[in-house]
């Protein structure tokens, strides 16, 4: 199948069972970024990112057998949420091999959302050996988090459903932001808009410092980041942009956006007041680029994506002091 | 034209200017109420919050050369612009009488919105002589916030949403939480679900301490609240129900339900985390219900109206504080 028919039976699959996620407005934040601002809130999502239309795609389309014996995934953020609901929902079992130093919180959700979670020892154990062996045995299917077909694919829905939503609402010709990582959710909503809205361009945003994306389309080849971790968009920090997804984002987005990590917070004490949504700092890099880097975006409208909501109530007071 | 005939109307021209606002839920909090929650968050309503609605049903249900004088509303609150944006937007002026001390914060948002704001002293003026002086010499057409069937009409296409949001998701038989002040919105629903969902049965809910519309609907007729100000729950502070909507909760409604401050500072805590949505203290009252009054309610699922998000920061870092 191509891609675009890839996206379409994934949406069949999802549908029922994903949230079709509204178009959100407000006058203010119009003013602010100098042009019409529509948001399409993915933290109203199943637990509260996007992440559960690519774990929902990828075990959906497994061979009944394969989804019998269950899924692994590693991951300690949106996408272990993601595949252990998701997972759960179907009937069947998700290990979720996390770090021992991850948020007790996190842990905590992913269990009671039916996970069974395995700890591993980041300085002494690697994951992908204690991962594979546990697959071999048992049987499971690893589910990658962004440089896999049918993940990408549920990722795309986000895009099918942009492409109606804001064509409804008199859109047709803008740039569109997306928080980017692996490029998952990107090149899936690229992918979507190629078809359904040529009109629209997608552009990746990232948190300055972790910009790979923007560099390696900036090159027109794979760009690493120099550091693994230190940014508050923890959600979106990978090393580089995927194998599977980078040649889709090359092919079809428009040059990347960097926000810095005050952009970021104070782009989520903006959607508190203006939207009332809950956004991660990796969730509002894409509303901090409509905002902070208006000149560099085209049109008389912008399109958001803002991927996701799961942060910690610590750092959405620090969000909050931007409004007093 | 009978109240449902009215509704259906509003909801005519409300279509493609107001939000249909999705239906929300979480594992977490189906867990802690003991229930199937499915919460219709209308802080994702333009302006924050359900009164949108009224608003534009009550400016463009009025005769076109009337509309062109433009309206008047008593509000510091959520009424407020709901009014002024509804106003702007069907081009017409609106005028807001606000006392002096009100919040700078709502003064401006208000203002940018597009209204006249005229203050006046709380303690040395009467709003009514002030509103009404300008409405004559204008020829301004007061906009009520709950006692006029036109508002009252707009809200209730919150619960034309509801009853067809949660047939379609399997529920006919529930609880409908909804926060109540004066009881435009608690009305509404009611009647609109009355026609179209008769298995689904309105429960206002209140703040302790101002539970007016409970103990009126206990004893039959309309009581008072002791004290007029100086709970959280600030938008749904009314010193008792409106005469047109009363006797409308009285014939339709089930017991009242209310919840103190905490319950409902927690609630918006829970809102934050399972949900990603922002609740005032005031639109969270129902949530708190069911989470806080589960043995109150009957049946497998509880259906939430959570009716606004418009809170200070400062407020909202209050309810953080539950989660830490």
């Amino acid at each position: 199948m191509s891609s675009i028919d890839l996206i379409e039976a994934a949406a069949g699959r999802l549908s029922g069972h994903v949230r079709e996620t509204p178009i959100l407005t407000s006058p203010f934040l119009d003013d602010l970024a100098g042009r019409r601002v529509l948001i399409k809130p993915e933290c109203l999502q199943h637990t509260g990112s996007f992440k559960f239309r690519g774990a929902w795609s990828a075990i959906s389309a497994l061979d009944p057998e394969a989804r019998l014996r269950g899924v692994i995934a590693f991951s300690s953020g949106n996408h272990a949420q993601g595949v252990a609901h998701a997972a759960t929902l179907h009937g069947v079992q998700s290990v979720i091999v996390m770090p021992s130093d991850a948020p007790q919180l996190k842990i905590e959700n992913t269990r009671a959302l039916g996970a069974e979670v395995i700890l591993y020892d980041r300085a002494s154990e690697s994951r992908e050996e204690i991962g594979e062996a546990l697959a071999a045995r048992r049987g499971l299917t690893l589910i990658r988090p962004y440089d896999e077909p049918q993940v990408i694919a549920g990722q795309g829905t986000v895009g099918l459903e942009v492409a109606r939503q804001t064509r409804d609402l008199g859109v047709i010709d803008a740039d569109v932001l997306v928080c980017c990582g692996g490029g998952g959710l990107t090149s899936g909503v690229a992918l979507a808009l190629e078809q359904h809205a040529p009109g629209l361009r997608v552009r990746p945003c990232e948190p300055e410092g972790f910009d790979d994306v923007k560099r390696s389309l900036a090159s027109g080849s794979i760009q690493n980041n120099n550091e693994s971790a230190g940014n508050i968009c923890d959600a979106i920090l990978t090393p580089q942009p995927g194998e599977i997804t980078f040649p889709i984002l090359n092919r079809l987005c428009g040059p990347g956006l960097a926000v810095s990590e005050s952009e970021a917070l104070e782009a989520m004490a903006l959607a508190f007041l203006r939207l009332k949504i809950v956004l991660e700092p990796g969730g509002a890099v894409s509303l901090a680029s409509a905002l902070f880097r208006k000149d560099e975006i085209e049109g008389d409208a912008v399109i958001v994506v803002a991927s996701g909501g799961n942060v910690d109530p610590q750092v959405f007071a620090q969000a909050l002091e931007f409004l007093t």
